[in-house]
C-alpha cells in the first residue's frame, strides 16, 4: 500500500502535537486496519493532556472515533457475528482484550489482565497506529467492532466508542430503568445527557441535575423530564436509580443521598483521584441500597449503543454535541477548544 | 377451642417478661393459627431488649421460630404454591406484606409499605399473638410459609425464619458465588458461619474473618477454608465476595478494601446506627465495584433456607448453635445468656 498515513505524536504535557507520516501497516493476523473518518476529543484526552492522567510518552491519543475497514486479515468478526469486510463503517472498543483470562471469561474483559488501550499505549514507531488521532488505527485482535448504520453521522457515531457504550453499561448495572422507575443523572456533559436520552426512550422519567444553567437546558432537549440544581435533589427527592456522570465529588454524595429504598447509584464518572465520601452502612443496608462502579464496558455494550443511536440520533441534537470538524494539523487547537469554560461535549477531528 | 395459650408480654427496657393467658384465636380470613414449637432469641431481639432498637411497648417479642399449624382459614399457600393444612410443621417469615404496593409489585416485599413485623407490633390484648414469644402465632396474610421437613430438629429450623433466610439473600445479592470464587465473610456469628456453610456448598473457598479464636474455630466447623483476624485479610488477600455479617464498622471497611476488580460486597450487618465508612469513588469505579445492601428477605429467600437445611443441617453442626431450650417462663434468663459473651449464637425457648 502506498496511501500516505500519518498520526499526531503527543510528547506530552506542554509539548504541540507533531504530525508524523508512517508508512501504511499491512494487518497481521487478527488485524484490522481501519482509515479514520473522525475522532472525538473525550474527557480522558483532556486529561491526559492537562497532566491528571498518566500516559505514556511518546504516545498517540484518541479512543472514540469512526472510520471505515481498509484490509483485514482473515477471522476477524463483528460483536453481531458477522465477519469484518474491507470497506465496513465500524466503531471500535476503548480496548483490545485477550479473551482468555480469568476477567475475560468472568464477563469483564474490559479489566483484562493483557488490556490493549486505544490511544493510551507507548510510542512504537514501528505500528505507531494505536490511536485515534491519526488517519489511520490498526485494530489489534480481541478489539469489538460494531458496523454503524449510513444515516448515523460521523460526529455521532465517533463518541459510540466510548461515552455513548460507557451509559449503555452504566443504565445496565442500574437494571435498565424503564416505565415507572425515576432517574436521576448528576451532570449533563456528553455521556449526561447521552444517558438522559437512553433512559428516556426506555420509558423512564429523567430528571438530570448540573450547576450549569446552559447544561441543564441542553438536558431537557434529551428527554429530560425536569433540570435541576443539585440542591434541588437535596431537597427531597427520591429516586429508582442515580447516575453519576460528572465526576464531582458533591454529585457522588448527591446520587448516594438520592436513592429511595431498593435503588441503585452507578459511578462512573470518578475517574481520577478525589476525596473519599462517606457511606452511611446502616442507611445502605435497611433501604437496600446498591453503588455499583462502572469504567469502560463490555462488547454488547457498544453494540447497544450504535443501536441507539441508529434509531434515535435524530430525535435529539446529538449532532449538535460535537463542535468542529478541525483537521489533523490543529489538533492543539481543538483540544484547547475541548477545554474552555462552556465548549460543546466534544470537538471532531477529522483526519 | 380451649386449649392454653400464653405470651410473653415486654413492658420495656429492664422489666420482667410476664407471661399472660389469653384465649386462643381462631383464624380470620387469609389467616393462620401455628402453635409455636421452639423459638430462637435474634440478635434483633436483644438490640430491643436493651433499648438500642426502638420497638413498641407492650409488645410481644421473638420471630425466629418453628411451629405446628392449628387451624387455617380456607386459602393460604406455601411458597411453593401447596396449600396450608392443619399439621403442617413450617417456618414463616418475618413480616407480612401487602402484596399490591409498588414495592411489593417490584419485588421487594421485605420493604412493603404496609409491613406486619412480628415480634415488632403494639401489644394489641384482643389479638396478641404476633411474635415467637407466646405458645401461639397468629399469621396475617400475606406471610410467607414454609414447611420444614421432619429430619430438621427444631432448634436448626427456628433460625431459617431469619438468620438462614437473610444469608440466602445475601448471597444471592452477590451473584450466588460458586466454583472458583472466593468470598470473604466478616463475623463468625450465627449468619457468619451460615454464610459459610452456604457459600462453601456452593463450591466457593470461604475465609471468615473474625477477632475471636474460637469463634474462628467455629466457622472451620461451617465449611470456611480458613478463618484469620481481620487484620490478615487488610495484608492483601482479594475476595470476589465480601459479606459484612457483624455489624462492626471496621469489617465494612475490611469487606470495601477486600473487594477484587469486578467484586461484589454485601453489607447486611450493619442495622443500628454507626459511624460513615469513607468510600472513594475512582476506586469503586476503575474496580467496577458493587456495594449492596440487604436487610430482611423475600419469600423465595426462605424457601432456600430450609431446603439448604434439610440438605445440609447435619453435616455441619448446626443444632449446636442454640442453647436450651428455656422454658417460656425463663424467658429473661434465655435473653440475658445471650446477651453474655461468649454465648452460643441462639438461645432457644420452648413455649
Amino acid at each position: 500500500m502506498t496511501a500516505p498515513a500519518r498520526y499526531a505524536r503527543w510528547d506530552g504535557v506542554g509539548i504541540p502535537f507533531r504530525l508524523v507520516d508512517a508508512p501504511l501497516p499491512e494487518p497481521g493476523p487478527g488485524e484490522v486496519l481501519v482509515a479514520v473518518d473522525l475522532a472525538t476529543v473525550c474527557g480522558s484526552d483532556l486529561h491526559t493532556t492537562r497532566g491528571r492522567r498518566p500516559s505514556p510518552v511518546p504516545g498517540v491519543l484518541g479512543h472514540e472515533q469512526v472510520g471505515h475497514v481498509v484490509a483485514t486479515a482473515p477471522g476477524p468478526r463483528h460483536v453481531d457475528g458477522t465477519p469484518v469486510r474491507a470497506g465496513d463503517r465500524i466503531v471500535w472498543s476503548v480496548a483490545a482484550s485477550c479473551g482468555r483470562c480469568l476477567r475475560c471469561r468472568r464477563g469483564i474483559p474490559q479489566k483484562c489482565t493483557d488490556l490493549h488501550k486505544y490511544g493510551h499505549a507507548p510510542l512504537d514507531e514501528a505500528r505507531p497506529f494505536t490511536g485515534g488521532f491519526a488517519t489511520h488505527c490498526l485494530l489489534a485482535p480481541g478489539t469489538a467492532t460494531v458496523v454503524v448504520p449510513d444515516p448515523v453521522p460521523d460526529a455521532v457515531a465517533a463518541p459510540a466508542s466510548c461515552a455513548t457504550a460507557t451509559v449503555a453499561a452504566v443504565l445496565e448495572a442500574a437494571g435498565s430503568p424503564g416505565p415507572g422507575e425515576r432517574v436521576l443523572v448528576t451532570g449533563a456533559g456528553m455521556l449526561g445527557v447521552t444517558a438522559a436520552a437512553m433512559a428516556a426512550r426506555a420509558g423512564a422519567e429523567v430528571v438530570v441535575a448540573d450547576p450549569h444553567p446552559d447544561r441543564r437546558e441542553r438536558a431537557l432537549r434529551f428527554g429530560a423530564a425536569a433540570a435541576v440544581d443539585a440542591d434541588a435533589v437535596a431537597a427531597g427527592d427520591r429516586f429508582d436509580v442515580a447516575c453519576e456522570l460528572s465526576g464531582a465529588p458533591a454529585a457522588v454524595r448527591t446520587c448516594l443521598d438520592a436513592l429511595d429504598v431498593g435503588g441503585v447509584a452507578v459511578l462512573a464518572g470518578s475517574v481520577s483521584p478525589g476525596p473519599q465520601v462517606g457511606l452511611d452502612p446502616e442507611r445502605l443496608v435497611r433501604g437496600l441500597h446498591t453503588v455499583v462502579g462502572v469504567h469502560n464496558y463490555a462488547p454488547r455494550h457498544l453494540a447497544a449503543a450504535v443501536a441507539f443511536l441508529a434509531a434515535e440520533h435524530d430525535r435529539a441534537p446529538f449532532a449538535g454535541l460535537a463542535a468542529g470538524p478541525w483537521a489533523l494539523a490543529d489538533l492543539d487547537a481543538a483540544v484547547a477548544a475541548a477545554g474552555r469554560p462552556g465548549a460543546a461535549p466534544r470537538q471532531a477531528v477529522r483526519p
